[in-house]
C-alpha cells in the first residue's frame, strides 16, 4: 500500500493507495465517527451492500448519475436531507463515486454547518488521478462550473480494483487524461504508454494511476489555487468547448479532449506522435473532420478584431509552459 | 477616523470607521478594480443614487429586503446574473446593506468562480458591530442557517451617519446586541448604556459602535470559527428560538433576545439590573408573560429524559464564561 501524507496550505490530506481497499473492513474509517455516504444510483448497484457495512453508518443518500447532478438543485437536496437526519459535525461525509460525486461532496461538505469532514473514493480513473486531488469542488450553472472552491477532504482512498468494472468509454476517459500528463509533464510515462498500452485490467494500471496522482499532487502542491504551475493541465481545453459545441454534445469527452490536446500543439512532428497514442488507444475516429479554423470560434464578442489567449506550449514531450497568444480575425 | 487592519488565520481584513465615509467621493475605492453592489430595494430607494456614483461600476443587483432572501434561490439568481454580466476576479464585490447583505454577499463572494473580493459597508447597528466582522457567511434553509463558512471581506466600511434613517425596531436589535456585548465583556460600556441611553442621534454612537465593534473583533480572532472563547456572544440564544416559536415570530427580534438573555441568567440580582436597561430603552414589555418553564422546551427527541446544554453563564456583568448544563425532564 502507499500511504501520504499531503501538507498543503490549508489543510494536510491522507492519501492511500492499494487494490482491494475498497472492502467490508473499511480498515481505513476511524470507529470513533459517525458516517454518511453520497454516491449515485449506478453505484449503488454494485456497491449497495458493501457500503451498507460502513460502521456508524447513518445514511446513504444515492442521486441520479450524470453531469447534471452537480447542480444547485440537487445541492440543495442533499443539504436538507443531511439536517432532516440531524448530521452533525462529528459526522464524516464519504463521497463515493466518479468527479461528480467528489466534487458535489466537496462543496456539500465545505458549506453544510460551516464545513464537515469528508473524504473520497473516486471509483473512476478521471477522478482517482484528477478531480479527487486538489480539494477543488464546483457546481454547475448551465453548463458551466461557475460556483467552487477549494476545501480538502481529510482523505482519499484510491482503490485500482473498482476500475473493473468501469464502462470502456469512462476508462477512456482516464486513459487521455493519463496521456495529457505525460505530455505535459512526465515523458518517461509517455515512452511506456505507447510501448504497452494500459487496460482496465492491466497489471501496471497501479503504478500508473500511482504517477498520474503524484503529477496532480505536485502541481496542485505548487499552486494550490490553479493560478499558475497547474494551468499546464489546461492542454487541450482550450478547443474543447468550441469541439463539444459544433458535435451538439454527441462525442465522448476523451475524444473532444484528444482532438482538443492535437489541435493546441503547433509542433507537426508532435502532432504525428499523437496521432500514434491516439490510434494505439482507439480513441479519436476523424482527424480530417475536425482540421477546422479553431482560432476563430474564441471570439466570444462579435466587435473584437483581436484578442489575447492562454496557451500550453508543448516544446517536446514532457516540457509544458504556459503563454499568451494574440490573436486576429 | 479609526482605520484598522486584522490578520485573521485565513486573511487580513482593513476596517475603516467614520462619519460620512459613505459619500459620492467613494475614496476608500481603488479605482483600478470594477466594482458590482448588491443591495437591497428599501437601500436602493435612499442610496440608488449614491451607489450610482461607484467608479468602475458595472452593476446594482438590488433584492427584495427582508430575511427570507438570504435563501438558496436568491444566491442562484445573484451568481446568474454575474455571470451574465460576465463579472471575472477582477471585479470587486461590494454588500451594501443590512445582515442578510453583508452574509449572502459573503456568500456569493466566497463561492463564485472560486471565491472573488468583496468589501462590505454594513447599514445597520446590528450589521456594523456584529454580522459584519469576522467573515461568517450563511444561508438558510427554512428558517435555519444550515449553509455556511468562513469567507472574510478585503475591507469593512462602517459609517454611524447611516444609522440616522434606519427604523426604530432594526436600531433596537442593535441596541440589545450592545447591552449583550456590555454584559459578557464590558462593565464600563454597561455602565454608560445605564447613565445615559444611546440613541440614533446620540454624539457618542461612534464610539458605542466602535467599542462594541472591538469586542467582536477580539473574540473572532482569538476563536475565529466560533468554537470556544466567541460562544459566549450566543448568551440570550439559548431561549432565543424557543420565544420567537412561541410568539408565532411575531415579536420582534430585540424583544426576544432581551428575554432570552434575561431568562438565561441564574442570578436573580442580575436579573434585577437587566430589567433596569430593557425598561430604560423599553426594549422588553412583558416579563410576566415569558416567565415560563423554558428547560422543558429544550428537548427535542421525546424518548430523553437528560439533555447537555451549552450555556453562558454570567458571574458579574462584563464576565462570561462557557459552561455546561444537564436538563432533566
Amino acid at each position: 500500500m502507499t500511504e501520504k501524507i499531503v501538507k498543503y496550505h490549508s489543510s494536510s490530506v491522507k492519501i492511500l493507495i492499494d487494490k482491494g481497499l475498497v472492502n467490508n473492513t473499511w480498515s481505513f474509517l476511524d470507529p470513533n465517527f459517525h458516517y454518511v455516504v453520497i454516491t449515485d444510483t449506478n453505484l449503488t448497484k454494485h456497491y449497495g451492500k458493501l457500503l451498507s457495512s460502513i460502521p456508524n453508518l447513518e445514511s446513504i443518500l444515492a442521486i441520479k448519475p450524470g453531469e447534471k447532478a452537480k447542480s444547485i438543485e440537487v445541492y440543495e437536496k442533499i443539504i436538507t436531507s443531511l439536517n432532516k437526519l440531524a448530521i452533525n459535525r462529528d459526522t464524516i461525509l464519504i463521497a463515493f463515486g466518479g468527479g461528480v460525486i467528489c466534487e458535489l461532496g466537496g462543496f456539500v461538505a465545505s458549506t453544510y454547518l460551516d464545513g464537515i469532514n469528508y473524504l473520497l473514493i473516486p471509483t473512476t480513473l478521471v477522478a482517482q488521478i484528477d478531480t479527487a486531488i486538489g480539494g477543488h469542488c464546483t457546481l454547475n450553472v448551465g453548463d458551466e462550473a461557475i460556483i467552487g472552491q477549494y476545501y480538502h477532504p481529510l482523505m482519499i482512498i484510491v482503490d485500482p480494483l473498482v476500475l473493473k468494472t468501469l464502462p470502456l468509454e469512462e476508462f477512456n476517459n482516464g486513459i487521455i487524461t493519463t496521456i495529457k500528463y505525460a505530455i505535459v509533464k512526465d515523458a518517461k510515462l509517455y515512452e511506456e504508454l505507447l510501448a504497452s498500452p494500459v487496460k482496465q485490467d492491466s497489471e501496471n494500471l497501479e503504478d500508473i494511476i500511482t504517477r498520474c496522482l503524484n503529477i496532480k499532487l505536485l502541481l496542485t502542491l505548487k499552486d494550490e489555487y490553479n493560478l499558475k504551475e497547474q494551468q499546464i493541465l489546461s492542454l487541450g481545453k482550450r478547443y474543447l468547448e468550441v469541439i463539444l459545441r459544433l458535435a451538439n454534445n454527441k462525442l465522448p469527452y476523451y475524444n473532444a479532449l484528444a482532438l482538443g490536446i492535437y489541435y493546441e500543439l503547433d509542433n507537426l512532428l508532435l502532432r504525428d506522435s499523437l496521432k500514434e497514442i491516439f490510434n494505439l488507444y482507439n480513441i479519436v475516429n476523424d482527424f480530417v473532420k475536425w482540421n477546422i479554423d479553431y482560432p476563430k470560434y474564441l471570439f466570444k464578442n462579435k466587435k473584437d478584431t483581436q484578442i489575447t489567449v492562454k496557451k500550453v506550449v508543448i516544446d517536446k514531450i514532457g516540457r509544458a509552459k504556459l503563454a499568451l497568444e494574440e490573436i486576429c480575425r
